[in-house]
């Protein structure tokens, strides 16, 4: 940079050509090539009658994909962590109490919003790499009185799996909402909102759903929407106030902000693709994938994190072995192969890589070039991997 | 919609397919098609070498548009609002007394920031469609002790352009840092935030950068960072909190949330064409268009809302003539012509017409498609305006 910072040539700047890296970290997934057309369709008015008819279905097919008949479904105009930001400020006020199960950065982030705004945080410490303990939540309950309790149903930083049935029931015995983190879980795996009584969700366009970054779809029930309609104090965040993006977004159409337009563009085509194939054929390949791709990295000699029974499919967090280096290996990963994983997070730092299986990079042909680039590189490092991991993925596929 | 909500049949929903909008409202302006390319590269990862690299290039050339040596200048991942919100929750701690300067919404908007994160509002009232008066906010200020003083440089609601240089000393002769918002001055006026003393400015990418909305360009002076350094409280928006953010965008590289990717590829390519047409040049252009888009205005008989020495160049707010359907000249400029242009805001519903000369949008031929197809509405609708539009617009740029 020169000594003025602010002097720029633009002969400097080249044009955008980021490669073709396949995207098996923790997000962003690859993006479909509709995707990225829709995207680039004309911008327009956030209030053209054509942008609101748009509007409109993007919040049909996103109904579909949460499963719910909630009105108030709509993506937020920033990240996944925004939707968390929003589901926090529109149901909790000053004082509230409220229960957070934390097994991972994403739970210790609800925490650290929950303090941000006033909350009174009653923390469940569970152990990182592993679901959520129904009975310590359901402890840490009734020993309070809590206006929400809030699990991530997928860690993203471990690849664990909360099953949500038996919280959401203590949530709702003790009178509380009950708050879920789906960013991870999300059109990969069953998330059925009003089945599962699920009051307050929030996800992430980049992850299973397979659209750029940018959005985080949420969802509130009736009686979300009541708490939020029963506030005795103003939501802390102007951006992010439900009551106000509710009249944008419903049938009012007033004035909020300007959306998000070409990203409302991709979203709505991501969600048309994943209605195109079902939710069931969706999950089922998500676990197909995720039970090929296990099967190959045992069969190589390499351990998973998570115990079989809660691990998620579409994150797979699997144990670097002794004295191979974590950032050599995603480094020849990244240049040798254009594949990108990701290293593990907070406690997991350099113990973990985090293999994505989400969405449109859940595909068997990327299973087949994770675990052949995977062995070719640990040879590459010293370490001598059992032979057999193809025959072992390949089993999965042939017995499914 | 069916009974069930969440049921859905995908061949309901057709591909995306806007129409060619010309936009000449109040936002979002015409995006030209490189900017939608480089949006439509491939999704890569959010700590991609390239895409830090990209990052890098993209800070580069906001700090060239902003005319800054600021090493905090950065889009923020959410809309122009999310800047506005950005810039006061990271300055103003509870009990801060905060001056704003209100003439019209945007400034509106900004109190109603500030009394939500328990900021004490001063507000300087001034009159919808005039620029802030300097000397009424030096009698405000002089009144109390204010941490920040602030003011909307270009009114949307209403196309009045507040110099900065006064009022720039006005709040450092008080101690206090000087917040602009910039969101539609930006690109195209002169916006040079070290020249005019700016501490905290943020923009939108929707408006005279042309490219689709999405992002917040912000930038923070030293003496900006310092009272963010100096915080006594922790920033109640998580998402928004610059003492993490920075880190991502900074050397360390550090993850807080994940990078609107394909938002960022797009700003990048916006601000690499600016950088090509030159900052001097674009205004220039703007200034251009606005002038003869006024004399075939002036020329049919219609008349400008705000005087002539207090106008904004991109944003045009026309009075509507007595008896003049506002909303069916508008449908029929969006129907029969494609030409999308705004409506009033607040007081000016129904008074006024808002006409963008922003960025793209900003071109001799769109000033003349509209002036005649408004010549042409205007007649339909029963009103006789008088002829020489064209001729009043052309003697503008022939004199140029």
């Amino acid at each position: 940079m020169s000594a003025d910072a602010s002097k720029i040539d633009p002969k400097d700047f080249r044009d955008i050509d980021p490669g073709d890296r396949l995207l098996m970290g923790p997000g962003p997934s690859d993006v479909p090539a509709r995707v990225l057309q829709a995207m680039a369709a004309p911008c327009i008015g956030h209030l053209d009658p054509y942008f609101l008819e748009t509007m409109n279905e993007t919040q049909q097919l996103l109904r579909h994909l949460f499963q719910t008949q909630n009105a108030l479904t709509i993506p937020v105009s920033a990240t996944g962590s925004a939707g968390m930001e929003a589901c926090f400020v529109n149901l909790v006020e000053p004082g509230d109490e409220v229960v957070v199960a934390v097994n991972g950065v994403f739970g210790t982030r609800m925490g650290d919003i929950v303090n941000r705004i006033g909350g009174k945080l009653v923390k469940v410490d569970g152990e990182w790499g592993r679901a959520v303990d129904a009975e310590a939540v359901a402890r840490t309950v009734k020993g309070c009185k809590p206006k929400v309790v809030a699990v991530v149903h997928a860690e993203t930083s471990t690849g664990a799996c909360t099953p949500l049935e038996d919280i959401s029931k203590i949530a709702h015995e003790a009178g509380a909402l009950f708050l879920v983190d789906c960013v991870t879980s999300l059109a990969g795996i069953d998330v059925p909102i009003d089945r599962m009584k699920i009051d307050a969700a929030y996800s992430g366009t980049q992850k299973c759903i397979s659209c750029p970054p940018g959005l985080s779809p949420v969802t509130f029930s009736a009686a979300a929407v009541k708490a939020l309609d029963q506030r005795k104090h103003p939501v802390v965040s102007w951006y992010l106030d439900f009551s106000m993006i509710r009249d944008y977004w419903g049938n009012e159409r007033k004035y909020h902000h300007t959306a998000p337009v070409n990203m409302i563009y991709a979203i709505r085509e991501a969600l048309r693709i994943i209605a195109e194939e079902g939710l069931e054929a969706r999950f089922a390949r998500h676990w197909l994938n995720h039970r090929a791709l296990v099967a190959g990295v045992e069969a190589m000699g390499l351990s998973m994190l998570v115990p079989e029974k809660e691990r998620l499919p579409m994150l797979n967090a699997i144990r670097i072995p002794d004295g191979v280096n974590d950032l050599k290996v995603r480094k020849a990963l990244l240049n040798d192969f254009a594949i990108e994983i990701g290293g593990g997070l907070g406690q997991f730092a350099g113990k973990v890589w985090r293999v994505g299986l989400m969405g449109h990079s859940c595909r068997r042909k990327n299973v087949f070039l994770f675990l052949s680039a995977l062995e070719a590189v640990l040879k590459a490092e010293g370490l001598k991997a059992k032979p057999g991991a193809i025959d072992a993925a390949t089993a999965v596929y042939a017995s499914a």
